[in-house]
């Protein structure tokens, strides 16, 4: 089954578009229980993962974060990426990569890979070494069901400068990938910022077969209504991420220390009651 | 002592802008010695940094054939950038890293902080995000003496066309950094593929405080004459990098398997021979 389709179906059976982001910002972990920051990541995304399954389509864990804390980071990743797929939510890995050739394979099969070692749904790409340097991505995709979010429009307010010149013609590329792969939507995602409106309406329209993917929704600034433009007439074709918002208490919180899962699943229950006013999935 | 100043002695001190990439395909690892991929992995980059010592200013290694080997790749890829930083050669990892925020600035950690699980000197990093995403990368540059090289024109063919509409602008953003920071050669670099020896030519004219990495010389078809343009007058400002042409041989080759220090060490003298007929540094 494609990742569209089973993306579509998840989105229906939890009746929501929220994607959780797992975020383990070192100076924010869980304390009780100890360890090194590493294992406390764990701990993080684990707590996660158990709040998240069952009521969102899928988590996006940060490589970033992960990799901050070394070789044990990477483990705690691997360890939350096959615990959440084992948990029946798709896991869109965050890694923005981006390379050519053998380098791109090798970035590819580490995540979207059968044997993959952090082992993704999706992956988020960049886009800007070229067409040719997504292409070893794309082939996983097609051999093993995989997705793809490309870079398209970011939330940060300097995304224009050097995106904006190639958004429409990359956006371009995107639809003739996914129009290649079938008449639904295909499995070629984008991202762009909830935070743009207006990029969001205009690659709405733009890209009909296409997936979009929204950060910025809560801590970064953008509201629900911002993502309204995202969504399809059938109210499919868009995930909205949250991910602090969703995960992290604004003040030191010992229920939330013990264990997040609670506290979490709360902050989800109230983001998608939220969304639900703008988009009925 | 900058990273641009540690380079430039670097590249005086060994006579060459030979740059060693350090790649392990994980089909073209060592068998002798026997071990999981990371092992052999681990086994190769030190063999590989032990040829490169004294020979060269610096090597590179590829994150992503380490982060297809799991939790296990990416030890011994802090393994291997620390050792290759304990035998004085200057490590610049090729990760291609980009994102915004926090997230960026995780990257930045990983890589270039003062307590990086994976020590770099320098890093390449991914611009596309906008200039703001590469403020938390120069947040360590400065604090800590480290480099970047940002991609700029990339050596695959597909690479001018959501590169080209902007390299321009991208080369004007990299220049005011340098310029902001001295007189000489700065801490961000650039990379513009050897097989492409107009944009060589191009950005080394409009670059002049700023260093050129170029990947594609040997395996990707460029020879050493197309690196001639990369180099001020003064033989500086310029790295030429060599991966699979300086590791790899191209036949099964027993001495290489047994421990590919000796081959590596006589290619890499090979290759420098060649490029000094171009530069003589």
């Amino acid at each position: 089954m494609s990742f569209s389709a089973r993306l579509a179906d998840a989105v229906q059976a939890t009746a929501t578009p929220l994607c959780v982001g797992i975020d383990p910002y070192p100076d924010r972990l869980p304390h009780v229980g100890g360890g090194a920051p590493a294992t406390r990541a764990e701990r993080f995304g684990l707590a996660v993962v158990r709040a998240a399954a069952g009521r969102v389509p899928a988590v996006k864990p940060q490589f970033a974060f992960f990799e901050a804390l070394g070789p044990g980071g990477m483990a705690a990743l691997a360890t939350v990426c096959a615990a959440a797929r084992e948990a029946g939510l798709l896991v869109i890995g965050d890694a923005k990569r981006g390379d050519i050739g053998s380098t791109a394979a090798a970035y590819a099969a580490a995540t979207l890979g059968p044997d993959a070692p952090f082992p993704c749904d999706a992956l988020t790409v960049n886009p800007f070494l070229g067409p040719e340097s997504l292409a070893p991505f794309l082939e996983q995709v097609d051999r093993h069901g995989r997705g793809l979010f490309v870079l398209l429009r970011t939330s940060n307010p300097g995304s224009h400068r050097w995106q904006a010149p190639v958004a429409d013609d990359l956006a371009g590329w995107v639809d003739a990938e996914n129009r290649t792969r079938g008449d639904g939507l295909g499995p070629v995602g984008v991202v762009v910022g909830a935070t743009l409106p207006g990029a969001v309406a205009h690659f709405r329209a733009a890209l009909p077969h296409t997936w979009l993917l929204l950060p910025g929704y809560g801590a970064q600034g953008a509201a629900a209504a911002d993502t309204r433009a995202a969504f399809r007439p059938d109210g499919l074709g868009a995930l909205v991420v949250a991910a602090r918002a969703a995960t992290f208490p604004e003040a030191p919180d010992a229920a939330w220390d013990h264990d997040p899962t609670a506290f979490v699943a709360a902050r989800i229950d109230a983001l998608a009651a939220e969304l639900r006013t703008i988009v009925p999935c």
